[in-house]
Formats: structure tokens, sequence, C-alpha cells
């Protein structure tokens, strides 16, 4: 049963927002693969690349490979200093996101960071006085909205009212683990923890879906089930909040999709309205061949299973850049960005420790 | 992508385990309609219904229409008073079936009540010391995982080891609330609130499939959000339990099934293993018209999508019917039915509650 009717189309797939050179920007750190993202995303809404710099030329080189028309900078400071460059985008070792986002910002550029975008409330209050003070934008990249189609798909219904007021944001988010990770991703003060990492996802979308300001972690969890070569790392992880409009949030994050899956992760979203419910299957409709892009709507109408695919394009990257040149606060304003990384952090320090024969684990 | 070979074949659906006449049941207080699939499971294995009783004639006869063999009762005593009677089922108002129970065992019969079982921690406890010094049973017609064929063929798929070790069991219970409920349904003292109603079939699920014996809450909430009319109805819950093998489980339940869905709730487990994970979509694959019973299993093999429609069977009931007979404990231990709804219970009972503007509602 697929959705008939005007009711359920997408919004036109967004066009550049900007010419050629209008809006240099640059790529610095490539500790994770997410700049490749960053990079095209800024790019298909007409930004243009015009440094690359990361310490390990290897990363670099492989950086090149992708885009080759970007010049490779000696150092940090010669992209800081090329005053056309406005936004540094940045996918460094997570721990080191906030100095090299409070760097940018000191160099007058507004700053743009895989997420999550930090790992202690420390560097979340630098980065809450730095950006007050300058007015440079410390925005981030929570992909798993804003670059899937199913969800910037499910956005539009949620905004257009097809499931009444959002009751309750749940997500799903699987991940494989695969080979060839390096060290410093099992290293918690490096990476911050499974919900500070990946749980800064949820957490945005939690917040975004149900229209929220703020939130409070009710409950949380961490475990390493299943990893005990990496102790540090956290295998699995859950976080509840309410948040401030009353609505509910949970989230489980872990590390345990099967090598029989064909994708990297059966991520899902689940949005609870008053009038309906949206389930977003987003990288796979499993065990069928239909590939990523899946909403499912359910709501007075009927069972509408909508496929995003190609036909809804990624608005965030055209708003940021509109936002960086306007100075507004379309594509995602700063206090939702922080308050995601904040809600990340608290659960991550709030966990309880579900790992067998762990301390303080297992049941009173 | 669907499953090939042997491994992941149900287990034959099962037959009758006695012939006719060999258990009598009577069904006693029929106040929720699960008294019918309480009645049609015991005869599909065997049982025979020989007699009713419920104080309000009109429930009597619109069970004898299903029934038309079954003997009318003049009284619960009556009922009681007939040594052939080896087990009484009841699906009375959820705060009278620990009355019906004891009622029942004191008799000398054993108990099949339908969930949940009881809505107090003091009738708990007069259950547990009514079986401990009897020996009878109170059983429990957790009906979403026994009476499911795709919950039998995911418990098969567990015992199998076809995940690997179960890590945390999760559970999506919306329902539709429609019209034309009775009215101790809405009151909370009767029906014991949504995480002690429905929130039962989960906790039950959850340490069935991870195999745990104990279990604490470590949050749980309720809500009403869009119901004032009835200001005693959860329309939402949700709790979270670590088990005592190191499991989590989590759960939401609600009544907000929409109208446009074809089926009563779009109810979903997601068990997730070290090796796999199985998604269960019981009553519908939602904007399909493919019917209920789907078991989604990926692991190391592949995708995996199986349709347990008839082909699985409900071995609940036969192995039920023995265990009154033989005295064992196949179908479910006593302590198995007790524990989960004591988690109900004090799931209900620690729940915080998130209906906006209630008292203590909203963020700190």
């Amino acid at each position: 049963m697929n959705a008939s009717g005007a009711n359920y189309a997408p919004e036109p797939v967004p066009d550049p927002v900007v010419g050629g050179g209008d809006f240099p920007f640059a790529a610095v750190r490539l500790d994770h693969g997410h700049i490749y993202g960053m990079a095209e995303g800024l790019q298909s809404a007409g930004g243009t690349l015009k440094w690359v710099y990361d310490p390990d030329p290897a990363k670099v080189e492989a950086f090149r490979a992708k885009f080759p028309d970007v010049r490779v900078a000696r150092s940090e400071d010669e992209v800081f200093d090329d005053d056309e460059v406005l936004l540094v985008a940045g996918a460094a070792v997570t721990s080191e996101r906030a100095g090299l986002g409070l760097r940018a910002i000191e160099a007058g550029k507004d700053y743009f960071t895989d997420k999550a975008p930090l790992t202690t409330l420390d560097q979340l209050a630098a980065a809450r006085v730095a950006t007050a003070r300058t007015g440079r934008k410390y925005a981030v990249y929570y992909s798993e909205r804003i670059h899937v189609e199913a969800a910037v798909l499910a956005d539009q219904l949620v905004e257009r009212g097809s499931i009444g007021r959002v009751l309750q944001v749940m997500g799903l988010g699987p991940h494989r683990l695969g080979t060839g990770r390096p060290d410093w991703f099992f290293e918690k003060e490096k990476y911050g923890g499974i919900l500070c990492d990946i749980g800064s996802h949820n957490f945005e979308q939690m917040l975004h879906y149900a229209g929220a300001k703020d939130a409070q972690v009710t409950h949380s969890a961490i475990a390493n089930y299943n990893h005990p070569d990496h102790p540090e790392l956290d295998d699995f992880g859950e976080a509840n909040i309410v948040m401030d409009n009353g609505a509910a949030g949970y989230c489980r994050v872990d590390w345990f999709t099967p090598d029989g899956l064909r994708t990297w992760g059966d991520g899902r979203t689940f949005i609870l309205g008053t009038e309906g419910y949206i389930e977003l299957r987003k990288y796979t409709n499993v065990a069928t061949d239909e590939g990523p892009g899946h909403v499912f709507l359910v709501n007075g109408e009927g069972e509408h299973h909508l496929v995003a695919k190609g036909n809804v394009g990624y608005p965030y990257f055209g708003r940021l850049i509109l936002d960086c040149l306007e100075r507004t606060e379309n594509a995602m304003t700063q206090e939702h960005a922080f308050k995601a990384a904040e809600l990340s952090v608290q659960a991550q320090l709030a966990a309880r420790v579900l790992t067998p024969d762990a301390e303080g684990a297992g049941i009173g």
C-alpha cells in the first residue's frame, strides 16, 4: 500500500544556494571518513572546497584522490590565515574536535565538525563561550538525520502534521565494528563513549523531531558485552530522556551489526504521534532488495510506504552555507547542536555499567 | 532474501497431548475477550471445556455462541465443586484475577489467568504463598509470546543459538483503544496501569528470550498524553530493566495505534544477540499485504525473512496441560510467571509521570 496523493510528496530536491567561489571552505583533520560526506554535502550546495590539511600525508592523499582540485595546506595555520576561507570542516579524533573548533573560531572562521562535536562538559562550556563571544558557528554533522533522505522526508511529514503531536522518538543505531578501525577508536578518552559518540545522533533526532529545546536524561546504561580485547569499548548503550515539552525519547546504540547484513547497520527511527507514527528504515529494508531510504507512515488515512531515494535531497547543507553568509540559524540552531552534545555527554557520564562482572554491574 | 536450508525450519506444529475428556477445564469470569483465546488454545491441545461461569448472562451467552458444548454454571462454586475440573481459566477484571486464582487454588484446581495476572505486590505475595503451600499452578496467558507464531519461532531460533548470546530484548506494544471498552478499563485500581497491564507481556518476553530468572527495573515512565477524558488511563508507558545475566530490556507500550493501521497494533520485538538479531513484526508487516507472523533473522549467514503462519503452532497449551497432569513446569515455571508480574507492578509503582502539567512531570 503505497502513498497516494500530494500529501506525502517530498519537497523538491534543493538546488545549490551559491555559485562557484562564493563559499570557500576547507577540510582540516581527516581522522574519520565522515569528512568525505561533509565535503560532498557542502559542494553539492555550491560550496568550494579550497584547502585540505591533515598531519598524516596518507590521509591527505586519499582525500585528494576524491577531491583532486583541493589545495594541500602545509599547516592548520595556512588554512586559518586565508581570509577567503569562510568555514572549516573537520573530522578530528573526537576528543580533539573542540580544540580544532576553538582555534578555527579564534581565526574568525565558522566551524563544521563531525559528530560527536565534543567529549566533555568543559569543552562544551568553552565552545558555548567562544560562539557567544564571537558569533561564529560551531555546526555539527549529525549525519544520521541531515544526510539521510528518509530522515529528511520524515522531517517534512512531521512538519505537515501527518502524525499529530510527537509523543516519543526512539532510535536504534546498530553499527558494524568491522576491522581496521584506528586505535583511538577504542580509547574512551578519545572517542568519548558510545552514548557520546553514536548516541549523539539520537539525542539530536529526539530533540529535533519532538520540537524540543531541552531535555533531561532519565536513565542511561552502557556495556562491553562481547569485546574483552577492547576493554574501553562500549559495544552497547541506551538512554532515555524526557523533553521540555513532555515528549519522551529512547535510543539504543551498539556495535553488533552481524556480518550477514548487507549494509553497515539497520538503523531505525520510530516517531510516535497522537495521530500516527513514522518508522524509518534508513539504510536497508531488511531481507528485501529495496535498498535504503524507507519511510513508513501510518496515520488516520492508512499505511504508507514511501521511498526517499534521490527525490528528497539534503537541504541542511545549503541552509548552513546561507546561515554562514547571512548570519542566520535556519539549518540548525547553535543551541540545538550543543544541547544534543550536552545530553550525549551527560548520558555517558551517568550511565550504569551493564557489563557482566564489571564493578557495579548486574542487579542489586 | 528468504531463508534457505533446514536451519530455519520451524519444529512441527504440536499435536493435541491428550484425548477427549482427559483434561476437563472451566472458563470462569469473561471480563476480557482473551478468555476466548485461552479456551481455544487449551481445546486445540486436547483440553475439554466443561463449564463456563460469569455473573453477567450476556457474557455467558456470547461465550456459548462460540463454545456451544459448554455447560453454564450457576455459580463459581458449582465449578469449583466439580472434582473433574482440573484447571480454571479466567479473564476477570485485572484487579480481581488474584482473588479468583486464590479461590480456585483453595478449591484444589490449577489456575490459568489472562495477563496481567495481578495488580499489587500484596496479591503477588499471597499467590506465591498459595502456590508454594498447595503445589497448584497460577499460570498466565502471556499471549503476545505464547499465542503468536512469530514469537514461538523466535524462541526456537534463540534456542538453536541462531543469534548467539542474547544481549537485549526490546518490545514495542502499541494498541488501539477503539471504542466500547468497559469502564473498569479506565480505572487504574482495576486495570493496574499500562506497565502492569500491557507491560506484563513485555517483561515476560524480556526474561524469556534472555534466559534470565530475575531482573531489576532501572527506569520506568508513564503518561496520559492525549486522553484527558480518561484521567486514570496511562496511554503511554516505558520501562528499562537489567537482568541477572547482564542482558538489558526495554519496552514501550501505548494506546496510539492510528485508525489507518489495518490491525490492532504493530507489535514488534527486537532481540539483539552477540551473533545476530531477530525482529518480530507480529501482527502485520506494515504497508504490505503479507498478513501477520513475520520473523526477520539477521546473523552471520545473511538476512532471512521467515513467515510463521500456520506452520509453527502454539506448544504452550499442550505443555501446560501436561504440566498440570504430570506436575512438571515445561510450559513456563511458576517463578517466571510471577517474576514478570512482579516487574510489571514494580515498574508501574516506580514510574515517572511524563504527562505535561501533571504533578512532578516535565524536566527538573
